[in-house]
């Protein structure tokens, strides 16, 4: 396998583990920070490693309008690209295009789309999201799925999860026949300490189109391990009968993990809980499950106790930009005005370098005078929440 | 004296001095970057002191519109109220509100100025100057002047000099009738040491309105030097004779420090470089001198060469964002789009902590893309360029 997971530890349907990935280990339940541009807004890569992210989330479909996959490719993959050194997992672009609404049309062979930066129109289809995904080199990539609508009747549901089904089937081929061809593979691995040596490089002359920046990422010896690891998507509506049957074909097709999508599309949080639950109760023990886009810090807390393993959403980084925190006395909005002349931090509970450093007053200030440092602290302090709220529910297992 | 200064080694007309200040010591000749809204624009704390920056500037008219002095002041001056433990230096609002053009109305007894935010009408005399700079409580304070507009014939600029010797004095009196009422002074200084406690802060519960949020800023005894520095600021326009009569007649006055201002305001740069120079002929060998508002790496390096101790520019910091980078082979608009697959670091020459991490073509990307983080590293390698440049002008000295 590309990818090994560990189950070290179980309590109730909980499960502590450990993800092996070509970059490094992931320790699980997971919480994966969204950069969705090969950035995430705000935050340097030193800074998420000191806040211990140990994977964290890029777009496919952003990154493919801009700089382009063929561009990433020829740096030599997204880690050396954007000089990160963990894991990474690329989503397929099927969320993103779903989420363009009247700029998309979906056949059997794939999707049309227009572009939302500039209209141009770009065909994606299985074989490509994942050609896209592998030039990109993430450890672990996405199926090309169909992203079902909240609400849709039961026949919409059904046709919609058979069409991610033999999607599906068609990312697994492409996948099985061109997985050799990550940028990264015949140059090993990224290490942490080559970080340090960027000014002594020197570049490989006679592959100038893969070469490395990093003298760490010297040439290893092919080994099956350093492939990416492709995920499936249980698809399947509202419905439990064909999330069942969904999670049923999709394991039968045979990935190295999987992940639960078309959830947080609308319909209420009650529903997102009872499918979620109802799904991981057909998805295998010993593989990652990952529940794609979801959520509050309560609801990432509670899902890990549910038996999800892995999970990402846009919310610590984009409520920041809108100065929402995230902390242990609950959600606070630091634009008001009532922070103004409160010497406190954001969150006296909270051990993060902003929360150890600056108080509310000076951060209500940065936010109120439209000072990009408000963005940065906001972000680094809800990352920090989140992680540290999945390292709790990780202790607790 | 409150600020005491040590020129350590001259070699031609360049000093390499030393700065003793309430909030530690600074090597000169320095840089200061510029924080106008107390912060230097989407660099934390933490990478200022990285940087090895030892002295910030702030903006006084912009603090004092936004969040205002009585905020800052009662969460214990701006060091406290930034978490900055190092020193800073404020401008009097002089030069901002002379920037203003249409929206000022100067007479004798001060300057009326509309805001830029909302058009609300606000005062500044030398007096009320004063006061605002003891309530943010920077270490180095400097006297309001009047900038004289470029070009402007000689009774305009000897008016005008004139003025800013009057209200020179008027400042001088006010702040030795009011230096008292810095609001750290009764507090000491704050230590570095300090910076990680915050989690375990205990607030004086006696004196809300000016208690610290660090443990380390503990009350200390009344000393003399636990108090501001106010320089004087020679002008005089585009004319030697006018500049000699201003530095004369301020030395006599008497300050700790002497700025030369008035520069910068759209003469050629061989005629700042000229009245720089006949200028700094006429300041007193002691004390140090600060060339307000430049320049390009190229100018602060020979500023320093001619004598000039201080020195600060928006530059670095508002260039960045912009996307123009200073490197040692020049500099370049790292927006183009032969940087988008080059992989090489922003400068090849340089050690900072952007250019050992990331690649031209992974900035041009965030740039490309609008990404924040663009403005980030843009920002932390253009400062860490002025700030080599000016310690390698003092090595050689």
């Amino acid at each position: 396998m590309s990818l090994s997971f560990q189950v070290e530890k179980v309590s109730g349907k909980a499960r502590a583990g450990r993800l092996f990935t070509p970059h490094g280990e992931v320790e699980t339940p997971v919480f994966m920070p969204v950069g969705t541009l090969a950035s995430v807004k705000g935050v340097s890569q030193d800074t998420l490693e000191e806040l211990g992210a140990q994977i964290i989330l890029a777009n496919t479909y952003h990154l493919y309008l801009r700089p382009g996959i063929g561009t990433i490719r020829r740096m030599g993959g997204l880690h050396d690209f954007m000089a990160w050194p963990r894991a990474i997992l690329t989503d397929s672009g099927g969320f993103q295009v779903f989420s363009l609404n009247e700029l998309r049309k979906i056949t059997e062979e794939g999707v049309t789309f227009r572009s939302h930066l500039d209209g141009s129109t770009h065909f994606f289809s299985p074989e490509s999201a994942i050609e896209a995904q592998i030039g990109l080199g993430a450890d672990i990539i996405m199926a090309f799925d169909e992203c079902t609508e909240y609400p849709a009747d039961r026949d919409r549901m059904r046709a919609s999860m058979g069409l991610t089904l033999r999607w599906a089937k068609r990312c697994k081929q492409y996948f099985e026949e061109h997985k050799q061809e990550v940028p990264w593979r015949s140059y090993g691995h990224v290490d942490t300490a080559a970080l340090s040596s960027r000014g002594e490089c020197q570049l490989a002359g006679d592959a100038p189109e893969l070469r490395s920046t990093w003298t760490g990422a010297s040439p290893v010896p092919t080994q099956t391990e350093q492939i990416q690891s492709l995920f499936g998507i249980v698809q399947g509506g509202m419905d439990h009968e064909l999330r069942k049957e969904s999670a049923e074909r999709t394991i039968e097709i045979g990935f190295s993990g999987y992940a639960i999508g078309g959830l947080s599309v609308g319909e209420p949080r009650t529903l997102t809980r009872e499918i979620v639950e109802s799904t991981l109760e057909h998805l295998p023990a010993d593989k990652p499950r990952y529940l794609m886009g979801v959520g509050t810090p309560e609801e990432i807390a509670e899902y890990a106790r549910l038996g999800v393993d892995m999970m990402d959403c846009v919310l610590p980084t984009r409520a920041a930009r809108h100065g929402l925190l995230f902390t242990s006395e609950g959600k606070i909005s630091i634009k008001q005005a009532r922070y103004a002349q409160d010497q406190g931090p954001l969150d006296p509970n909270c051990a993060c370098r902003v929360c150890r450093r600056y108080s509310r007053a000076y951060v209500r200030h940065l936010y109120a005078a439209n000072e990009v440092l408000a963005q940065v602290l906001n972000t680094v302090h809800n990352l920090s929440f989140y992680l540290d709220t999945m390292r709790r529910v990780r202790h607790s297992i």
